[in-house]
């Protein structure tokens, strides 16, 4: 089994949000899908280790926030790398409730869902939400992973699906936090004190040299 | 509610293939996604309508070929908008068997899946399969759904979950088989007679003008 071949399935990224008895939370996910058109129905796969996946059992409703490819990459990590029970996610972003759940303002649409039904798997639960509001907020191009990976050269939190340990070219400076791989023309070294990781917003002295 | 916000969601082009009593049968499909990593899970959504879902429920194991931009947009249309009932869908096209389920050669990857799991919904069942086998086939860029749509300028089969009625621009040529708008340079009426569809196969004959 060749793990290369799940790289060539296709998908974008988005921000699944719910409640949190009364504050927002929610994680960076790339799988979700419409399943049925009528009933407009959505489903998304979320890690069980996510605090996102508790709280969408218990508030029984979630939000998709799709990013664009103008988006600020920094969202992927602030939603991506780091966990809703003990961090505000929302504090620094821009936010806005709609049709009763939260969403992000830096997207180019969302979908809101009632949680209709649930698969559960070894390490995710599907949740399959029937849709009861959805905007398309933007014309800016939906993010893809692969631009995700390819243009913006982010890379994957470990409790993605599509995880896999992965190699980076020696000499790169990595950030601990995220994974991103600095590759800008100044000089690492020579990056202003008050540089930070463009994905998930964390200060140049998280990062290690490999 | 709006429609277009279930644009903004990102898809690849998928053939879920399966055996129909030792013969291969499939369909085209656009939702495929990793589920899980640590064991390996694949899940695919397929309209109840499509023979494909009854074969796969029968056989308990379907294959996912991935097209890339490179392969031929026909297979779509093979796979896409015709049924497997009465359709060899496989007979025009390159196939081998891989890890026991029927692959297409004209593909960038395959995974194959062991059914594990499914959840029902009002329309289609969201199969999750356990992965048995998977290669990675070619470095070509796999196809996503906004480049069947915009570059192939695709359409969406009545089955699939993304299907929208859609408008059609006035005085252009429509194949009446999978909606696909013929946009070339040379006047549609001057193509010589043996011109086919190049997203379905058929003849020139089926095309409408709207």
């Amino acid at each position: 089994m060749d793990p290369k071949a799940f790289h060539t399935l296709s998908y974008g990224v988005y921000v699944v949000s719910s409640w949190d008895n009364g504050r927002p939370t929610g994680c960076t996910a790339n799988c979700a899908a419409q399943i049925t058109s009528s009933p407009a129905t959505v489903m998304v796969s979320i890690n069980k280790d996510n605090y996102t996946n508790k709280c969408i059992a218990d508030c029984g409703h979630f939000s998709l926030s799709v990013l664009s490819e103008n988006s600020d990459p920094s969202i992927i990590g602030t939603f991506g790398f780091r966990s809703g029970r003990d961090t505000d996610k929302f504090e620094n972003v821009a936010w806005q409730v709609r049709d009763a759940l939260p969403v992000l303002s830096d997207s180019c649409a969302y979908i809101v869902c009632r949680v209709i039904g649930t698969m559960d798997t070894p390490t995710h639960t599907v949740f399959l939400g029937e849709v009861t509001g959805a905007e398309k907020t933007s014309e800016n191009t939906p993010m893809t992973y692969a631009y995700y990976h390819n243009v913006i050269k982010g890379k994957t939190a470990k409790n993605a699906p599509t995880y896999i340990a992965q190699e980076t070219e020696a000499g790169k400076y990595i950030c601990s936090v995220c994974g991103y791989e600095y590759s800008g023309n100044i000089p690492f070294e020579q990056l202003p004190d008050d540089w930070r990781c463009p994905v998930c917003g964390q200060p140049k002295s998280v990062f290690r040299k490999k």
